[in-house]
């Protein structure tokens, strides 16, 4: 089959015919890709970064946002058959730590992650475990959806989150409305009816915030967390949803928190950096925030087959894939890129 | 009536007479003070640290660690009586704010702080709240108990957090086993079959630790986190109860966390300081703790009257309450020192 | 000012002059009553269905789901003052028992019920503590909204409990789309974006669920379990929300949950039934619902202030008691009957 | 291997020889025997009661409690090897399903049972799956904690959900104090410092209660729920555990709850038979029971390891199967029998 690999750090990687995955253990999986996102981390992975990380051995297939339809299956499958649309969880799962045990499968302690450390979803075929298949409704095409299996799948297992423990009547403010931002800002639309302030740096970025449901917009000009504050009858927000953690969203966040308000990490790049005397003399709490559960991307499919949480996204062939990698670098990818074999 | 007053801010606190207080309103409870405790914070006081952040007007009574006898009721009090054993807790909250109405009256957003804003307990009698009032068992006397209104409550309210998620076989890791640390190891030993790890510069207060029911203890000198890496098979504990917050202790106590671990922030003077990156990637958690709501200081009291948490404490007459503050300051008090009037 | 008294069980109740009530705490308040909700528990009541259960002496007012505007307040009432809209929590609750300090005020061991054992609010004016009003934003009418404060408010708060459970994905069934269950099912469109199946057996109110947010709607002849078993795949609803609680809908009810499903008793007047064996082998729940609470009672304002929930009204001026009462008794009300003094 | 099998319903089961299990798949362990618990449950079996329900062929080994250590495992075995002791959770999962991908492994949609409806321990050497194999502390013998794996695990599974919510000054009661809730009794002791009332029909039983931890002890004569009125100043208490679920217990236990009180149904054989108007007006919940997860006998196993659950044991050789089966029939056993091959 036709795959994309990384052949050499800092060299473009390159389209070659590779042997098809084969079925070899009852759990095996072998995905006929429909669409894999493509993503800043890809770029990373190509210029070097995630070499010392992942340890993985050159050449290797990148593309860690995967979906497609189920195109071969182990005997011990039964939850998938041969034709099912899929979109594929990032990790493959032991399900046997403790970790998996619980449902919390994203700290396995014996984990995989194809497109990082083995090989993705930029080819025809994807081999994966049953672990890691969730089934798509008919109405989701793969191509719509794969880059929700990662990006997505953040944004919503940390809005999830934050939306089990707010009420009518609470206020949220998201930092951020770019490309997990805007996720996010239609999961919480989509599971509470509390007050949102988006806030951002564009006015673009503002005008779909409200679009998908915001209540109220701040533009990010050194004011907004006063203007929280105004908006909050002088209180704070009763929860934070950081989707920058870099370059004073944290300060201008917990400026807007409420005494004993929830403050969620999912961006990053930047650092905490409170004193312990504010944590405890207002009683918040930082929330980290990593990829979300088997389950949390099922339900995140439910939303989307719902039309709650939608994505624009510009697709490319697969024979594509610099062009693809070159509009991401330029800024000229409205959306997300997809790769479409 | 007795009771000792911060005349000027940087002099001597001084016994004076003043007028015993009166039953006002229907709520209104006058208490007998059977004990109250002498605190760090009291030394601050007279210093004039609290001074702009408490805007309270000399002269006043301090004594924020308060128990004793009902002495006098409002009409409308009707869950203690004259004579009842009492402990304080230490604000007066308005019972209407929608902390209040959800259980949460430390973030009460009308509250009182009797011997920080307003009269304390170096005295003879004090005027709170029905709301404050928490009745004792018979066999508890007030000033066994006074010292744990403040300092015992913050650290039940911490530890009683962490042991509502903790499991069978999870490890708990308590840094700082001094005036709240060896309370909240005596808690969490009630709470919780979780194996203990306690940490300490003091091998006294370690042999008090595993005294009180601490698994394994750890003499603080660098090499700590790995030592509770050892322990845990590599993976770090479940939770971090952090009683210092200042001088590494931070630092130390995020590297004893596990993935998806959580970490109590309780003492204070230092800072987080944490790359979000490192939050988000192990999915780690910061709490912060302030002290715990009424409920929480009668389920202490429960403890208590259970003699699973016990404080030492050294007595003295409210006359010699110079002796107090001076032994406190020059580190001569054992345990905890107690005002009796 | 005018009342409409109770003067004798099986009489008509009266019109009467009684004195206007007055503030004589400091937490009392004064509400000019703007809508008092007409419900067949007066017609009860009337009947001296109560009388044994109340112990109230006669002459008294009824109306026990009241709104309206400040009148007067006593003087330690902090938040809310003359004119403002308010609607009243049922109970009047004393926030010093252990169920008030945990938030749960409606299991508040002191507690009265203005209009069943105590003054209601048939009158021109009503007597009430601080800790039963809840401010009304500006553009909700007290009129609009008095229905909500008991029926409305038992409703939210099972459906919001049930919704802190709900994931997408997850089947809710509702049985019962009349006076609480339409309320309710407007709650679950609002809280949660979880599969609503609604059971009736009345056309018109499945028509209206549907306009509601129900996404399928079932006529209750006794094939209803056996869809609901269709529509889930064999197995069953997550939850079900009973409105009704007799004639048959507990075993409908039972025959449509999922293993480790949760059954929410609302409606009464049967019986739970089931062989403990059942309740083991397939491990679910029955969890009681009683009215909600003050901030249950404030979420939900918040709702309807959001046009989530909303009701419809047939207004009467004071003096149409009977009127009122007599065409409630006939079946001739459209949505609920509310006084207007 | 020697294994002891029905042969024919309503027949004396017959010892045999039969072929030695193999690893087959990459996820199979073959369990060498250290201890296989007799249960009244094969009883049942022998009689046919199980035998619709199971659907299971003719012959096949019985024994539904085992531990023992690993002889053999399959290839993607990696958290246990050859030689460990290990217990067995008594379903063989499938993992893959929504519960399983939970942590709600015993609500897993394809689960088998050894024992049930599959060949069972009481044998040499058992066949089962990674997903079932608990591993033991170096200090727990198989053979002592056999009986654990199913009655214990129940019994946790229950009490470790009761915890959670109790508080210290809450009131549990334990009806029974048998087989399972003499377990239930170690463990609530273990995990809560509740005060706990214990009731029964044997003094004997409740002699081992009050040695186990009980707090009170009630002998089962009609007035027990009236004595814990009396224990509980009237008001009931927070959750009643019932290990019995016939004979009156249901009645007796709902008698004994508070408001909003738990109630929790582990023993079967009788009927829940409440009114609903009960069931609301009181706001008490019925939470089902099951047998526990995997991460739950895990934590069990931890409270063993720790000697607060203990079991008394009575040993058989695997060849006397007959005579544990017949001294369990009579009554002749002290705590459990364990066949040991």
């Amino acid at each position: 089959m036709k795959a994309v690999q990384v052949i050499e750090y800092d060299e473009p990687p390159a389209l070659v015919d590779v042997p098809d995955p084969q079925v070899t253990g009852p759990l095996d999986v072998i995905v006929k890709i429909g669409g894999a996102g493509v993503c800043r981390t890809d770029l990373h992975i190509l210029e070097g970064q995630w070499k010392d990380k992942s340890g993985v051995t050159l050449p290797y297939t990148i593309g860690h946002e995967n979906a497609g339809w189920v195109a071969e299956v182990g005997q011990a499958v039964t939850h998938v058959k041969v034709g099912d649309p899929v979109i594929l969880h990032p990790l493959v799962t032991c399900g046997l730590c403790r970790a998996c045990r619980a449902g919390d499968d994203v700290h396995c302690m014996n984990s995989a992650f194809p497109g990082i450390d083995t090989h993705g979803g930029y080819a025809e075929y994807l081999k994966t475990s049953a672990r890691s298949v969730v089934p798509l409704a008919p109405s989701l095409e793969p191509a719509s959806v794969a880059a929700l299996a990662d990006a997505g799948l953040t944004a919503y297992h940390a809005v999830a989150k934050a939306a089990r423990v707010l009420r009518p009547g609470d206020r949220a403010v998201v930092i951020g409305a770019g490309g997990l931002g805007h996720i996010g800002i239609q999961v919480l639309r989509a599971l509470s009816p509390v007050e949102m302030i988006v806030i951002d740096r564009s006015p673009e970025a503002l005008a779909l915030a409200k679009e998908l449901g915001a209540d109220h917009t701040l533009i990010a000009d050194g004011s907004e967390a006063d203007r929280v504050r105004e908006l909050t009858s002088g209180h704070g927000a009763e929860a934070v949803l950081d989707f920058v953690g870099e370059g004073g969203a944290v300060e201008t966040g917990v400026a807007c928190l409420r005494r004993n308000g929830n403050y969620y990490v999912i961006g990053y790049g930047g650092r905490l950096h409170v004193p312990t005397i504010d944590v405890i003399s207002t009683e918040i709490n930082f929330i980290g925030n990593l990829v979300g559960s088997y389950n949390d991307l099922s339900e995140l499919m439910v939303l989307a087959a719902q039309d709650k949480v939608t994505l624009h996204t510009q697709r490319y062939p697969l024979a594509s894939f610099q062009q693809a990698l070159d509009d991401l670098d330029a800024g000229a990818v409205r959306g997300r890129a997809i790769l479409v074999p």
